[in-house]
């Protein structure tokens, strides 16, 4: 299973239907938290998350609704016995601000943290685990931040039956074809594993573009993803009031997905002075028609 | 008025139906914060405090469920456009877990922070605004931790309305008979101030402990206090723990209670193991009956 569960999708102001920026992104039996507002901890728990299968966490930027969340996150998996590692990718600074509230409480946690300082401007691979792979690139914001793209590779090669019949491999060796061995014959004819097989399927890809203001330099990292997420802090009318903060408008964000040849595009961090998101879809479709909303607390399977 | 809001009222683990610590106690026109964990600025919006009105917030101590929604206050504060200045009482740390992430978020707040540091075992007065007056003492936990005492006094003299009469001071000359001037006869005569009044009422006093273990030297602090609200982070059943822990159980606060002679009991800061809080009124109210659980939305008068 590949899919995002949002946890949050306002901005600065967090407002009492909407939390300020989280969201899970489980792969199979993994779970990835990308950015951390305040009240995450109470998110999770509301729509039952299964922490203990928390591994990694990105948070995009140090602006407090991306991440004011996660002291009180890591103060909670410690009282409720976590012990297993949790690594954290994060702007450098993010450490001293653990670090330092750690140590006024007096806490030891009993779990390590694998800090991964994100330095300005990084872009690349940052997480490869069996078939997750996450890269991060950086958007602009007022202050450095970054984007994350993760991928679910599919692991198996591709079996051609035909030819693994042809070449009279027997069907109990096909997962280690699918695996990518080869296959040595009684008659001693090595059958090799591109022989029989083919590279596997593309894996699907999940793209976090964080807070940022409309930036065509996104499209190569945007390019063909099965979901996007895109800010659109502003409807179109604002779109003065969203260059100057670095941020986004719906008509721009639909735009950048359209011109990416996205899949899907959910849209979020809605500025507290929305109380309706209805012209967000309003404005997106037209020129996206696959626009959802990043309802709290619902999953989009990628 | 003089009253306590609870904004908050569960220890470390939030739940979904009780926040941390908060509590917002209402002297007059001003509005303090005492303690203030995740969530405090969404239970501030839900129960419509008027933010603008706050002027002082005092940190008991710096574990997470009593100051992590701190900055995140601090930053809608100042999106809502405060200019005001704030002062924050607290342990000296917070300054610069606060500084830190401003400056990490490029954040310039528009008002001015007064931090005044709580240094480890200061008692005293801390603050005298008006007819307000806080003190605070140190409590018994596992850091630095402060208690808290809110008095309003009254400002008014009380007239003696006969002996008024009596010397011929004029009705309309009464208001600053209470405030405390003299009055000159026409006939010459100086009719001294405490000749027709007595001194004001005694104030009215909220006493906060915080954390502690349960501590009779903290009963100078709580004697005749109108109400105090003492933590009962567990049930008498646990008293062994809750030293451990340097925490209160049920009958620890209620005993405190009475031997201070305080008129009323407010309890709070319960463990999330326990899911019912009947069972702590069972064990307080034998002991002090005018005992209620600091109840999340309630305001009680003092």
């Amino acid at each position: 299973m590949f899919g995002v569960t949002i946890l949050g999708n306002n901005s600065a102001i967090p407002t009492l239907d909407r939390y300020p920026t989280a969201q899970i992104v489980t792969c199979n039996d993994q779970l990835l938290l990308i950015d951390c507002g305040e009240g995450t901890q109470l998110q999770i728990a509301k729509y039952r998350i299964k922490r203990g299968k928390l591994r990694y966490i990105f948070i995009s930027h140090l602006h407090g609704d991306h991440y004011f969340g996660l002291i009180g996150l890591l103060n909670t998996l410690n009282l409720m016995g976590r012990v297993d590692p949790l690594s954290i990718y994060a702007p450098p600074e993010l450490e001293q601000i653990i670090q330092i509230q750690m140590e006024c409480s007096g806490t030891a946690l009993r779990y390590e943290i694998n800090f991964v300082p994100l330095m300005p401007g990084y872009t690349g691979v940052i997480l490869e685990d069996k078939d997750l792979s996450v890269s991060c690139f950086p958007t602009q914001h007022r202050i450095s931040c970054f984007g994350f793209s993760v991928e679910l590779r599919k692991k198996k090669r591709k079996l051609i039956p035909d030819q693994a019949k042809a070449y009279e491999v027997p069907a109990a060796y096909y997962g280690k074809l699918q695996e990518g061995a080869d296959y040595l014959r009684k008659d001693g004819l090595l059958v090799k594993n591109d022989w029989v097989t083919i590279p596997p399927e593309k894996g699907k890809r999940y793209v976090y573009c964080a807070d940022t203001i409309y930036d065509v330099n996104l499209l190569p990292y945007l390019q063909d993803a099965d979901v996007i997420y895109h800010e659109t802090t502003y409807l179109h009318e604002l779109e003065g009031r969203a260059a100057e903060r670095f941020h986004s408008t719906s008509v721009q964000a639909a735009s950048l997905a359209a011109a990416a040849h996205a899949k899907r595009l959910l849209i979020g961090h809605f500025s507290s002075m929305y109380t309706e998101l209805d012209p967000f879809l309003e404005q997106t479709r037209p020129i996206f028609p696959n626009t959802d909303i990043a309802e709290e607390g619902v999953t989009f399977l990628v």
